[in-house]
């Protein structure tokens, strides 16, 4: 037999203090009530607070009474009235078995009228009727505006459960009222025998209030008075409840009672509550143990009950050791502590402890009725989200291959974006001055065709997806106007989003930009690092979205569905963060809206991946997966056939735009003069900055050089045009992208060696075909010295001549610098300009010009044996061997390489005829660069003999290490000496 | 005339509650008191405590009041003694002007002692005769046992501040007690004249209070009681202050104080504290402006203060309003609100706000003691710091570059790492079993340098930094010994540390991996990956440091000095945080030593840039930057010149390393079937299952997609050799670096196309010179088909041909992946293998062998009239092309080009010489890859064709790709054809 049913035996019931909606639909109560022996229940507005708030067991309800009307506090009414009468119900064969004894669930009236007898009278009328059960207890604090109240309520013949008692005097009273209520009945000729009444007695927080009074006694380091503080540690609570138990035997062995019980009257009980050990090192069970015996309750806690059960010792306590008791109330007072005090104190206390979970409780019930009321037309939306997943299902199928779990999880946000949240035109894909969408889990691509199709944006059949002539791709881009950015490399839709959000700020155009993540791509770095950008900046009109649905493509991801860790991450990156249920429409309807007071703002919405499919949410192996057709018609089963037409989207802009200024085009020419030395990276960064005046959509963005790249003239000049990207390459890349999708310039400039830290950033750029997007990379080669390998690039041209359609320019000084950046900016599609960090001297004239695809034959004669062609630095090293080669008679012709892709065929060509060979000198790995261009242009025309960086290199002067590795002045005189030898 | 002033004029002076000693340090209490009037000023333990955790001002007397045995009561008594002192000399010509009245200083004996009256007197006696100055009052609450102690103290001439009142019946009592002090002295024949005290009246806890308690009586929704309880909220402080000041006036007025004024008595003036506003939505001088009048101080905070000055009214108002505040607690009467019950409850609550701060500063003296005579040693490792500065200061100087200041911000740190909390030896570089150090910051190399010099663990001249000849880079390279991983490129040393952990881990090593950074590369995403990494892999042994000096290269960092930004970053990847003053040695020898309860464990320290020379410190301008000799000198001379010799470290190793068993490498040939379609990557992830059975040292990772790439055999056959990396690449190729720094070999594999993302890292990963690291891409090329160009790898060839020192392979068929994945597991360096998503048929037998360098000739006749040199899916085009060609009478000869880097040069040429030209087909980008490759190794011998992607691809399927991108048979057939014609 388990110990509460033992307890019974000893006269004491078991009741509980949570009762909730789960613990009653979940049959947890009435197993307990059937096996355990259970005899009673309370509710608790703390415990009905966090259920509320953390569950959706009440949601449902609320919904339909705040779109009823109700008040949060009718709400709160219906709510709990209709727990405790199902929990009456439950509890009801005890009380019928008990004849009335046991089997009672209580119920507090609000603790707002502890201190008003009339409000509370006519509060505890008004429940007991609505919930209409013998077996209710309404609960009344014994405070001194409760007394009255409970006289009057039970001579009314309501059950009352006095609450909050903590001294003897008050219970006597509050005993009194009993008898009274009693003594009354029968004047008045009522019956009195299935009045019930409990006097609940707190234990815990009397000792947890006594034991600091009595530490404030215990003077370190001092021998300790008489009594010692700490002999009555802990035990004042127990004490207090003992001689109260006796001042109940006294009251019961009255001949006062005797005559009542004669007339049948039933024994008010001592009910202990608050019987959990607050202080973690004494005793769990110290409140059950000791105060066991006939006409108790003890209401525990469910971790008490477990415990107790598991380790409890049931025997007739209640009655032992008074005479301690006393003693310890005696000493009590003998250390100055007044019990009388604490007990007012206590009552205070518990007032205020009851009032604030129950406002907080109204305030829940305040909030998710007003979302209720002002997302009405949620039931539209939710509807939407199903056929967008109907639709997902139908053109995967169809494709044979795609992700339609991935697109099922974020099904609901996408509805509530696209056909609610958006402000857009689905007639007008160029539109600048609307919010926009950037789909970062790329992979998600069908929702988007899908939702674009529902709102009549697009005219292609959606179940052409994933054909080749489809613009609906297996990934978003650009193909489709829809899509700013070309998205399916994870993690880089964010600075993509930074960068649309900050041109949007430069142009005045208040719209916002949506963003939408998944978990696992949350694990790359760059999130972060855009993250960052975004609170530094204030790009207060970012969103995201991140859509947990837990489940990665090879296991699950990471942190499951664990919202919490994604919200301090964002949190700790300086962003507002919102937690939802990602498939709850209200909620993800209510957070938009929040997400207006200013952001950044991430959405952390907990889904499920493949909702709405059972064979689907949550599963294993199904990743980038389609059904087939028996699996699809299933599918489109469980997610029924709405027939309803889509949601009508109704075209919406935002303010405004401010068209920016062209400045008439007057670049004036460099002014630099021959044979002065100044650094490609300078020029480059004066060139920015004279461009600047006269292209107002040129914009500039640097990773902490830019004291080193050259761009500081012009971030000390266009602040608002400059975006200091710090040390976080891909985030930088990803920006440039963003702007440039809106119509900038960009220009993002770090040393050449960080940019292989953004190649994927710059690989995906392609695919977003962004109009202008040039980058900068400073410090290339060896030729940067003694802060050695680490900061050379070297793998930069093979890294730009890789991508299908770009430009990659290199020039040699700061004339050929200054007009090759200007020219960068006005070549279309991704231009790579690549700058040297030492000083050069100047070898072209200003009036010189620079076409792309040209190159420039600097030293050329009938008599050339060869050619050196070079480029950037070695172009210097180049003209230094002719000179002295010349000096031993030997004619080379140099070729500067400025435009490495696209090279100069023809002249390379003509080179690669007139002379014996060409030797191809770079500052750059052997493999990749402009060895790689030069022998693939001319072809079998002529042999070519590459000069790279063919070891590792290391720190050194510049001198040594050009000469050390093979690219030197010298180098060049020693293979030309040995090929024309 | 400013306010605080004017009030002297209404018999009010001014007190403060907030004695430091930064207050007296810094003069600000002496132009408070010179130049603002003030008049008094009172000590206050939570003040104290807020000083003392915050700040270092004490941190040196504790340290030495620590060392020298005192206990934390003793080292506070010898602290709080002193500022009081020293205050009461600031406000000894106030005492000296006013005669006695005013220009007190207060001090509180111990709040445990609120209960005792023998322990006060005697605390009060010693405090008295320890401070030894006329105008200190020594603070004694107004308690039932406070009281006797006050008269006795008074007596016997000691002036007594009475604080905690909140009652006037209190009140009454401590008054009757100066009276009777006084009294007792005249009778004894002693002087009163210089006999003072005042009662200290507290307010606005008082509203706090009784607000709550008229709150809980205020009922919603109903009509107010008489009285209503908001017409008192917020007024019943005031009241009970102002009837306290007439029971004041009514003493004052009595015959007994009139005898005693006489004869020279002092008034016992009203004091009010707690006179700041708690609640927001009252005007803040509530406590202030109606409580000013004869014979009264309000003791404000600095913030009240400041608010009176500014808009504060100075008119006598302490005796209006009187019978206001007479209803006033008659009203609160009539609501049930009993004034002595709360009186009490503050009083109690009072001492235990007292004790509460106390207790705390007692622990915060016991720990930073504790931690003192811990770490006495800390003084030689603070010595030990301006040795590594002096020397990074004469390193760089002399190298003419470099990063002094950035050396000088973390020197403390290093110091106490290198001397003090590493287990190493110096005299064994490749020690396995030992602590190891990343320097994330790489370009802090120069403080590496001089710590290895110091502890003698190198023997070259730390003034070669940086030239040629010498081991010492300028970012860390293991050329030098010491070093196991480059670095350089900022945010990677932290993913490398995660690697080496793991190593230790597999290997058994219980040894610590410590990670240096910068602040400035936290922006950097790849922190973050490494981070989730190690909290996820629970690499507990994991301790990054975070030298948080504030400034960037270019401008400041991001987040300044605020450490929390980046503890809240850590904290929420999960780690455990510990913020601290980087410069403070025993903070960080504590933070290392706390570190040892697990982690990983981010210290995160707030340091100063260019730390110890006045010209650096914290100064703009002098990134990277060196000083000239002159600088140098006077930096020299700033630093100190001790002549200690530098600190030995003692040789120390952790546990013993289980050596991993080799097996015998019996490696068995593939055992595929000519023809069976298997895609390269399945023959791949076999062929990895397959070899970690041989080879224990093999370890995998992978980047979510194992279910792609083929590494799930492995991940599922060797979990603990398996590292699941998330989609994180950078991290992942970093752990990898790290696996292979210790000994591992390491297999890496994700999307080709993902690992653009990690090139940075794999750039980096060369000058590390791992012996084996190998990193696969599966998903190459258009073939992938409908998910896109976002997942097609296109520029991997050419990235990886960019590498100086890297092996490229591509193996067509599941036999030779097989074949070449074992190679690459036996190959040095660095090995990219890559693979393709489709299936392929096996075309090679069983025994064939794939040696670095090579090729197959697929193909080949006398006839031969073009090559066509393909690798991967196009070897399967080529083969079909030939069979196509056959058909129409022309023989081509088809060379699988596996070995992309080195390229068989030998086979290349022979096909150039036997036919009439080449054509390179490959699956990739046109430029960078196979084309290239090949035309730089037949150099003019034949015409080179390439055959690439050229325009950018999109969504289709296999076949459509390849042939639109003009790489499918038919391409090569067309290309044949034109070329033969």
């Amino acid at each position: 037999m388990n110990r509460t049913i033992e307890l019974l035996a000893q006269g004491q019931s078991c009741w509980m203090d949570d009762l909730t909606r789960r613990m009653i639909d979940s049959g947890d109560l009435a197993r307990r009530v059937g096996e355990e022996g259970l005899r009673g229940i309370t509710s608790n507005p703390a415990i009905f607070e966090k259920a509320v708030a953390e569950g959706a067991d009440y949601d449902d309800d609320i919904v339909r009474a705040a779109v009823a009307g109700r008040s949060p506090a009718g709400i709160y009414e219906e709510l709990i009235t209709s727990d405790v009468r199902n929990a009456c119900d439950i509890l009801r064969p005890v009380y019928e078995e008990t004849a009335g004894v046991d089997g009672f669930v209580s119920l507090e009236v609000s603790p707002h009228l502890a201190h008003d007898t009339e409000a509370s009278i006519e509060e505890a009328r008004r429940l007991w009727t609505l919930v209409d059960r013998p077996n209710l207890f309404i609960k009344i604090p014994g405070t001194p505006a409760g007394v009255p109240a409970i006289e009057q309520l039970l001579f009314e013949g309501i059950n009352v459960n006095i609450t909050l008692l903590f001294s003897i005097a008050r219970y006597e009273a509050v005993a009194e009222a009993y008898l009274r209520a009693l003594e009354r009945r029968l004047d008045a000729g009522q019956p009195i025998e299935r009045i019930a009444s409990v006097a609940s007695f707190f234990l815990s927080r009397i000792d947890v209030l006594v034991d600091r009074l009595l530490r404030q006694r215990i003077v370190p380091d001092r021998l300790p008075p008489d009594p010692d503080p700490r002999s009555l540690l802990g035990k004042v609570a127990t004490a207090n409840a003992k001689l109260a138990y006796q001042a109940f035997s006294h009251i019961r062995s009255s001949n006062r009672w005797m005559a009542l019980a004669e007339k049948g009257a039933r024994v008010q009980r001592m009910l202990w509550a608050s019987t959990s050990t607050k202080n973690p090192d004494y005793p769990d069970l110290m409140y059950v143990e000791p105060l066991i015996g006939p006409m108790t309750i003890n209401t525990m806690t469910r971790k008490t009950i477990t415990g107790f059960r598991d380790h409890g010792t049931v025997q007739a306590t209640v009655t032992h050791d008074v005479q301690r008791a006393r003693r310890v109330m005696e000493d009590l007072g003998r250390l100055g502590v007044s019990f009388d005090l604490v007990t007012a104190q206590l009552e205070n206390d518990a007032v205020q402890k009851f009032i604030d979970p129950f406002d907080s409780l109204l305030k829940l019930f305040a909030a998710k009725g007003e979302r209720a009321v002002a997302f009405r037309d949620a039931a539209d939306l939710r509807a939407e989200a199903r056929r967008l997943r109907r639709l997902v299902i139908r053109m995967t199928t169809e494709a044979g291959s795609g992700h339609p779990t991935s697109c099922m999880s974020c099904a609901d946000i996408v509805a509530a974006l696209f056909f609610r949240e958006m402000r857009w035109d689905p007639l007008d894909a160029a539109a600048r001055n609307v919010d926009t969408f950037v789909l970062s889990k790329g992979h998600a691509a069908p929702i988007l065709w899908a939702a674009l199709h529902e709102a009549g944006a697009i005219s292609e059949d959606p179940l052409s997806l994933r054909r080749i002539d489809s613009t609906l791709e297996g990934h978003p881009t650009p193909l489709n106007p829809w899509v700013r950015v070309a998205t399916g490399s994870l993690g880089q839709g964010l600075a993509a989003a930074n960068g649309l959000a900050a041109a949007n700020r430069l142009d005045r155009i208040d719209a916002r930009v949506f963003c939408l993540l998944g978990d696992g791509e949350c694990s790359e770095g760059s999130v972060w690092e855009a993250a960052q950008f975004a609170s530094l900046n204030g790009l207060a009109n970012v969103t995201a979205i991140v859509d947990i649905n837990g489940l990665g493509q090879s296991e699950a991801a990471p942190y499951h569905h664990d919202t919490a860790v994604f919200a301090r991450r964002f949190a700790s990156f300086g962003w507002r963060t919102i937690e939802i249920d990602g498939h709850d429409m209200t909620a993800i309807l209510a957070a938009f809206r929040t997400a207006h007071d200013g952001g950044p703002t991430a959405i952390l919405a907990r889904t499920i991946k493949g909702k709405g499919v059972s064979f689907l949410e949550g599963a294993d192996g199904w990743h980038g997966k389609p059904l087939d057709r028996k699996q699809m018609s299933q599918a489109l089963d469980e997610l029924g056939d709405e027939t309803q037409a889509p949601p009508v989207v109704e075209p919406r802009r935002v303010g405004q735009m401010a068209r920016p200024q062209r400045v008439a085009a007057t670049h004036s020419p460099p002014a630099y003069r021959l044979g002065d030395k100044v650094a490609t990276r300078e020029a480059f960064g004066h060139a920015l900055e004279k461009l600047a005046g006269e292209e107002p959509a040129l914009v500039a963005l640097d990773g902490d050089v830019k004291n080193s790249t050259g761009t500081e003239p012009f971030a000390a000049r266009y602040p608002e045009r400059f975006f200091e990207s710090f040390i976080a390459e891909q985030n930088m890349v990803g920006v440039a992208l963003g702007l440039a999708a809106a119509g900038k310039i960009p220009c993002a400039a770090t040393f050449a060696c960080f940019l292989t830290r953004a190649y994927d950033f710059i690989r995906m750029a392609q695919y977003s075909r962004p109009a202008h997007l040039v980058l900068c990379g400073s410090h290339s080669g060896v030729s940067i010295g003694e802060d050695g390998p680490s900061q050379m690039g070297l793998e930069d041209l093979a890294m730009f001549r890789a991508l299908i359609e770009s430009t990659v320019l290199y020039p040699a000084d700061a004339v050929s610098a200054e007009q090759l950046t200007a020219m960068a900016a006005r070549t279309n599609g991704i231009v790579y300009i690549r700058t040297t960090r030492p000083k050069t001297p100047v070898i072209y004239s200003n009036a010189e010009e620079f076409p792309i695809g040209g190159s420039k034959v600097l030293r050329s004669s009938l008599q050339d044996r060869l050619t050196v062609v070079a480029a950037g630095i070695t172009v210097h090293e180049a003209l230094a061997a002719s000179d002295m080669l010349d000096a031993r008679g030997i004619s080379i012709r140099v070729i500067d390489a400025y435009s490495v892709k696209p090279i100069d065929v023809v002249t390379l060509s003509a080179a690669a005829r007139d002379t014996e060979g060409l030797i191809v000198v770079e500052d750059h790995a052997i493999d990749g660069g402009l060895g790689d261009a030069v022998s693939t242009a001319v072809g079998s025309t002529a042999p070519v003999h590459r000069l790279g960086i063919a070891r590792l290199p290391r720190s050194g002067t510049k001198d040594e290490l050009l000469d050390r590795y093979g690219i030197s002045r010298r180098s060049i005189e020693e293979k030309v000496l040995q090929l024309a030898a």
